[in-house]
C-alpha cells in the first residue's frame, strides 16, 4: 500500500505544509519514524522528536506552531490524535481482507445452524444445537461445544474453546486459546479430607461488544450465569470465576483474577495482576491499581484503590512513604528512649 | 427436563408443605429464584430471601421454622445443602448424555492402545505407545504425545496438551487448554551471558481423582517426576514448575504459582495468586491466603499464612493494623522529640 | 538404554573408583538415587546424601575427598555439574529421535513456503505467504497465520498460535498453547463511556535462540514491533504487552507481566509474578525478586529490586524487618508518651 501525503491529507481533511507528493507506505511512532512513514504529534512531551524524526510526514493539530525548523512535511488537522486513529483504522480495513468460506477439514454437527458470510477455519469444531449468526469468523482449531449461541459479526480466534451453553453476543472478540464456560472450581469437602466436585450447571454470557483476551479463562456458573456485560474489555491471562459479573464498559488488565460470585460495577478500571476475593460488590467507576488485593466490598463509586489489602490510594501513599522510612523511625524511637532514660 | 415438586421430594426423601404438583424446570440460587425454579436455604444469613423469593419451591432442613409467610412450596429434608447437592448431581447426570465413539478426522498412532467405551473427538491426537484406559473422554483438539498413560474414566477437555511420558490416573479431569508435561524452565548460564537449556528428562504424574484447571501449566521434571497426588484440585492458570510435588487433597486456587522442586503437603489450601518460591517444604494442612508470597519452608502443620513475604496470619494482621496508622505514628514520634528537646 | 559405569566414565573422561561394570539405566538426583541410577554431587550442602544414596554411581569432582565410606561407585571428573549436564544432553539426544515428515490431515496455504527436513503435525495450520525455514518442527494443532517467518531449527509445540506477520528467528522454542502476535489491548475511551478498539497494526519479533513458555501471551505492537531479543528465555503464563522490548539473554520467570511499551534491558533476571508498569525502562542486569511491582524506570545497571512498589533489596529488607516489629514499636511510642506525660 502506498499513498501520497496529498491523498492522506484529503482523507483527513487537513492542510499540508511541505512536499505533498511524498510517498507514504507505513505508519510509525514519531520517535521511530523513517523515510516513507507518517507519524503524529499530540502530547507535546514528544515535541522534540518532531525536529529530529526521519518520518516523511507528521500529522499535527492546526494550532500547533513549530519552534524549530522541521524536515518532515506537516499535515495540519483539527485533532492530530483522532486523525491518526482514523488513519490506523483505514489501513487496518485495507489490510484485513475479510476471511469467509469454509476450510476443510472442519467439523459441524448436523443440528448446528450457521448464518451467512461466515468463516469456518480448518480443524474448527461446532457441536450440537449451536446457533451461529451472520458474518461470524471462527478461526482454525476453535472448539464450540453444544447449545452455544454466537451473535453476528463476532470473531473467535484460533484455539479458543467455547464450552456448552455459552451465549456470546454481537461484535465480540474472543482471542486465541481463551477458554469460556469451563466448569467452575467448586468442591464440597468430605469428612475423610477428600473433595467431591459440585456440578456446575450454569453457563457464561458475553453480552455485545465484549473482548476476551488470549489464554483468559471464564468459568461457567454453578447455577445461573457468569456474565460479562456489554462493552467490557478483558485482557489476556485473566481468571473470571463462576458466577462473577463484570459490569458494562469495565476494563480489566492482564493477569487479574476475580474470585467466585463477585460483582464488578460499570466503567471500572482494574489493573494488571489485581486480585478480587469472592462474594464482593465493587461499585461503579472504581479504579484498582495493578497488583492490588481487594478483600472487602467497595460501596462508594469512583474510588481509587491501591495495595494489598487495598486501601484508598491517598491513604496508601501516606503509609507507604513512612514505610520506607521505618528503619529511621525505629532509630528515632530508640534515641528518644535513651534520652528519656538518661534524664 | 421438567419434574413436579412431588417427584423431587420423593427423590430426596423429603416432605412437602404447599402445592406439590408445581412444575420445576430449573435450579436457582434463592436470591435469583423464578417461577419454575427450585432453590435451597442452608445458611440462615440468607433466610430473608425465603420470604421474597420467586422460586416455586425451596428445600429447607426439617427443623427449620419460617418466621414469616412463605409463598414458595417447601420441601423439608434432613440436610438441605446436601439434598440440593444430590439434586444438582441428578440433573447433571441427566443432562450429560455421555459422549462415546470416534469423530473423524482424528489421529492415533498404530502403537497406541485404547480401552472400551472411550470418546475421541475430532482433531484429537494420540501419539506412539500411549495406553488409554476404559471410558476415557478425549475431547476435540486434545494432543497426547508419546508414551502417555491415562487411567479409566478420566476426561481430557478440548485443547489440553499432554506431553511425552506423562502418567495420568483414574477419574482425573484435565480442563481445556491445560498443558501437562511441557519442558521445565531450566537453563545453565554460560560465561558469555547466554543460557544453555538443561535437558528435562523427567515427566509428570497425576495420581487418581486429580483435577487440573483450564490453561494451567504443569512442567515435567528435570529428572524423576513432577507429582500431583491423589485427590488434589488445581484451578485455572496455575504454574506448577519442574519437580514440584503437591500432596493429597490439596486445593490450589487460580493463578497461584509453585516454583521448582517445592513440596506442598497434604490437605493444604492455597489461595489465588499465591507464589511459593523454589526448593521449599510446606507442611500438611497449611492455609495460605490469596496473593501471599512464601519464601521459607513451613514446618509446623496447620498454620495460616498471610502477606508477602508471608507470616502467620495473626502476626500479619497486627502489623497491618499499625501499618495503616504509620503516618500518625510518625507524628507522635515527632511530637515526642519536640517535647523532649524543649524540656 | 543401558550403559556400564565404565562406558559413562569414558564418555566423560573421568576415572572410576569402585565397580566399573555396574549397569546404569537412569539418571537421578542424589537424594532419589536407586539401584541402576547415576547421580552427581556438586554443591557440598548435599554431601551427606553421598553416604546414604542408593544410586549405583555418583559423579564427583576430581578434588573431592569423601569423609565417610561410600557404597556407590564414584566417577571423578574435572567438573561434576558440567559432566552431569553433558550426560543429560547425551541421553536427551538418544531419546529424542527427531520427528520429520508430514502427518495428515494438515493445512498449508498454496502461497506458503517450507524448508527441508521439517515436521508438520496433524491438524497444524500454515497460512498464506508464510516462510518456514529448514528443520523446523510444527507440532499438531499449531496455528500459523499469514505472512509469518520462522527461522531454521525452531520448534513450535502443540497448540501454539502464531498470528499474522510474526517473525521468529532460528533455534527458538515456542511451548504448547503460547499465543504470539495476538492484538494488543488498546482501546480509546469514547464520550459515552464505551471503548473503541485501536487497530493494532504492528507485529512480534522473536530473535534467535528465544524460548517462550506454555500459555504465555505476547501481543503484537500497535505500530512497529514487540521484540524479544536474542537468547531471552520467557517462562510459562507470562504476559508481554504491545510494544514491549525484552533485551538479550534476559530471563523472565512464570506469571510475570510486562505492561505496554516497557523496555527491559539485557541479562536481566525477572522473578515469578513480577509486574512491570507500562512505558518504563529497566537497565541491563537488573534483578527483580518474585512478586515485585516495578512502578518507575530503573536507570542504574545491576540493581536488585524487591517488593511492591519495588525498592532496592537492601532498603526493602531493612523496612521489612521493622515492619514485622510494628506492633512492638507502637507500644514503645506509647510508653514514651506515658513517661513523658508523667514527668
Amino acid at each position: 500500500m502506498e499513498f501520497t501525503v496529498k491523498q492522506i491529507a484529503a482523507l483527513l481533511g487537513g492542510t499540508v505544509d511541505g512536499n505533498d507528493s511524498l510517498k507514504i507506505n507505513q505508519l510509525s511512532k514519531i520517535e521511530e519514524g523513517k523515510e516513507g512513514s507518517i507519524s503524529f504529534l499530540s502530547n507535546l512531551k514528544y515535541e522534540h522528536y518532531l525536529y529530529t524524526t526521519a518520518a516523511s510526514a507528521v500529522i499535527v493539530s492546526k494550532h500547533f506552531q513549530p519552534r524549530q525548523p522541521v524536515k518532515a512535511t506537516l499535515i495540519f488537522v483539527d485533532n492530530s490524535y483522532s486523525a491518526f486513529s482514523t488513519l490506523l483504522e483505514q489501513v487496518n480495513r485495507l489490510r484485513n481482507i475479510e476471511k469467509t468460506g469454509i476450510e476443510q477439514p472442519s467439523f459441524i454437527a448436523d443440528s448446528a445452524q450457521v448464518g451467512d458470510g461466515i468463516y469456518r477455519g480448518a480443524f474448527s469444531y461446532i457441536g450440537e444445537n449451536c446457533r451461529i449468526g451472520n458474518n461470524v469468523k471462527i478461526y482454525p482449531q476453535v472448539y464450540i461445544g453444544k447449545n452455544v449461541t454466537v451473535g453476528d459479526n463476532t470473531v473467535i480466534h484460533s484455539g479458543a474453546k467455547i464450552l456448552d451453553n455459552t451465549v456470546i453476543g454481537q461484535n465480540c472478540v474472543v482471542k486465541p486459546n481463551a477458554v469460556i464456560g469451563s466448569e467452575g472450581f467448586g468442591f464440597a469437602p468430605q469428612p475423610d479430607g477428600t473433595y467431591r466436585p459440585i456440578p456446575q450447571l450454569g453457563n457464561v454470557i458475553l453480552e455485545d461488544n465484549v473482548s476476551i483476551g488470549a489464554n483468559t479463562t471464564i468459568d461457567c456458573a454453578t447455577m445461573g450465569s457468569t456474565i460479562i456485560r456489554q462493552g467490557a474489555k478483558i485482557d489476556n491471562l485473566i481468571q473470571v470465576a463462576h458466577n462473577v459479573e463484570i459490569g458494562r464498559n469495565t476494563v480489566v488488565a492482564a493477569q487479574a483474577g476475580i474470585a467466585g460470585s463477585s460483582k464488578i460495577g460499570e466503567n471500572c478500571q482494574i489493573g494488571g495482576q489485581v486480585g478480587v476475593s469472592g462474594h464482593l460488590m465493587i461499585a461503579n467507576q472504581t479504579k484498582i491499581a495493578a497488583q492490588a488485593g481487594i478483600m472487602k466490598s467497595i460501596k462508594q463509586e469512583g474510588l481509587s484503590m491501591f495495595g494489598a489489602p487495598a486501601v484508598e490510594l491517598k491513604d496508601a501513599l501516606r503509609s507507604q512513604v513512612v514505610y520506607q522510612r521505618l528503619p529511621e523511625l525505629e532509630k528515632r524511637i530508640h534515641a528518644l528512649e535513651n534520652k528519656l532514660n538518661n534524664q
